[in-house]
């Protein structure tokens, strides 16, 4: 470390494993040092930290796409950051960066793993919302797996979370019809009024979940973008057009479970339907982000697309507010303001 | 009709829906005038009567991929028949011919309808198997939709079926590692000693079916092709490899349940395997049926690909029959022979 005066690095670490819903009893504040920059590592000082549902997974123990989180760890996240010191010749200080830092004041990480922020562009947050893992996962998932054409009906579930807000304006902007699926009614009315969705409809409210698609989709679901899983899937399938796609980037209604949920098992609506379902995850995508960022960028300049930040302040809070977007109180993209 | 003497037709008629399984009670045998040919029209006397699992969907009222059947009215099913009498030019008398005839000794039907059989190329039976539908439905499900590479490991559900012990060899053929799913030993030890399937696990004798599956498939599954679903399914999309495909034909366990099976309705395999699962339904591909069953009969010709038959004598034993087929009495394809 250089000479000037440094607070301590103030970690959230995982103290137990969640069973069911989170509580901030499964996390633990603690201080610790900050180790010397070895050659190629950086120290970055986090500015935003993402909270996203994917964080669910990692800490539990079962079967995953990605690592668990051991007990004591620092909670895994990616944050935007601020260069304070590196020993990577690429990266210099004050320079803005997507880090995958981890719920950290200050992370040291390798360069190689860094990806460099134009402040001037965009907001920097925007680097984990719009414009980093929950924009590209909208773009890929639904216009390269989703396929959407024009006249198509597309519904999408967590019409109000980060992701599903951008997948529904991206299917308008591909000449859609634009169902969402949200849980509250301030959620619908903002798709609707603010980002153009055609109907949405609230699954918390709804009498009979099938139906109230049925009638908002009159011809049927072309196209079925789900980050959401469970009865709302169950829902929307029966009400399958020839051929839909449905494109499977989460499945949030299942993460907090400490029984699996149960219901119909039966997939006799892909043989009405003969659809086609795919899961999605986006870090298979990025020999393509460049493409997506670029595209997104233009559509934001434009003003084609919108995007809602749900912004909570202090490092503290993370454990607080990432049960909240596990519980649906965000409208956009979840972020932890930590300096 | 013309004046040589015509025995009564005698008809399977559906005498009430069925409430899961079928019992021959839901069925009632009747004698009935043959009607007199109009223009087109067709008289086909029935040789081979067909048994599938999709006619139990059409004796529910549910919705599905095809209209239910009445009460009252004759069992539909494909027939290969002998052509009596004809109105159409392009069909003599004497002529073989596969026949949308129905559960009936005799059927009036559009020369449209009908297609002609060779019956020096192959046994006249075949038209309704391994020449017909279910090799039809073998044939473009595995190769064109579960698209195996060699190498690949491919599972199928029902492998002692008409479709599944097709599915497995053409996936053979294909080059690759085929494990059969099946419901008693006789049908493994066939499925592994006569057609060469690589391994079967026998559902209803193992202690644990995911585990039974990992053993067999120790590299994971690239290729299922399942026309069970239901606890089948459930074990066999636990050890999907990344980017599976997986081709639903059929729901066989689902179609006898007068309430759903329920069960663990989480899709997070989907995002761990990046899996692809599609709904089949044979009439989708049929502008390509000539280029499948010229390949099927080579194959046949040269010993390549074998085939079995679970005939039944006797047209009043379609029902008992029928019901034993969706039991998993039989091995390979079901057939009434009627006269």
């Amino acid at each position: 470390m250089k000479s000037h005066v440094m607070p301590a690095n103030t970690q959230v670490r995982l103290s137990s494993r969640p069973v069911g819903m989170p509580s901030v009893e499964n996390f633990v504040l603690a201080d610790a040092p900050i180790p010397s920059l070895s050659a190629g590592a950086v120290l970055v000082e986090t500015l935003y930290l993402s909270l996203d549902p994917y964080m669910r997974g990692r800490m539990s123990e079962a079967k995953n796409y990605a690592a668990s989180i051991d007990i004591g760890d620092v909670v895994v996240g990616s944050a935007v950051g601020c260069v304070i010191d590196s020993e990577d010749p690429s990266f210099k200080p004050g320079e803005i960066v997507e880090s995958p830092s981890g719920w950290q004041s200050y992370a040291v990480v390798q360069g190689a793993s860094l990806r460099r922020i134009d402040p001037n562009l965009a907001p920097i947050s925007t680097s984990l919302g719009v414009l980093g893992m929950p924009g590209l996962t909208a773009y890929f998932s639904t216009l390269s797996v989703g396929r959407p054409m024009p006249g198509d009906t597309v519904v999408v579930s967590g019409a109000g979370g980060a992701v599903g807000q951008l997948a529904g304006q991206f299917a308008k902007l591909a000449g859609c019809r634009v169902v969402g699926v949200a849980g509250s009614d301030r959620k619908a009315a903002y798709c609707r009024d603010q980002l153009g969705f055609d109907a949405v409809v609230n699954y918390k409210t709804a009498s009979n979940l099938k139906e109230a698609i049925a009638q908002a989709c009159p011809r049927g679901v072309d196209v079925y973008l789900d980050g959401v899983g469970g009865s709302i899937s169950a829902a929307v399938n029966e009400n399958l057009a020839l051929h839909a796609r449905v494109v499977i980037f989460g499945q949030i209604s299942q993460s907090n479970l400490s029984s699996p949920e149960v219901g119909p098992v039966s997939m006799r609506y892909m043989l009405t339907s003969r659809a086609r379902v795919e899961g999605f995850i986006v870090s298979d995508w990025q020999s393509r982000n460049h493409e997506a960022l670029t595209r997104i960028s233009s559509w934001l300049r434009a003003g084609s697309v919108k995007y809602s930040e749900h912004i909570v302040e202090g490092l503290e809070n993370a454990p607080a507010a990432f049960i909240g977007m596990l519980s649906g109180d965000n409208l956009g993209k979840t972020l932890v303001k930590v300096r």
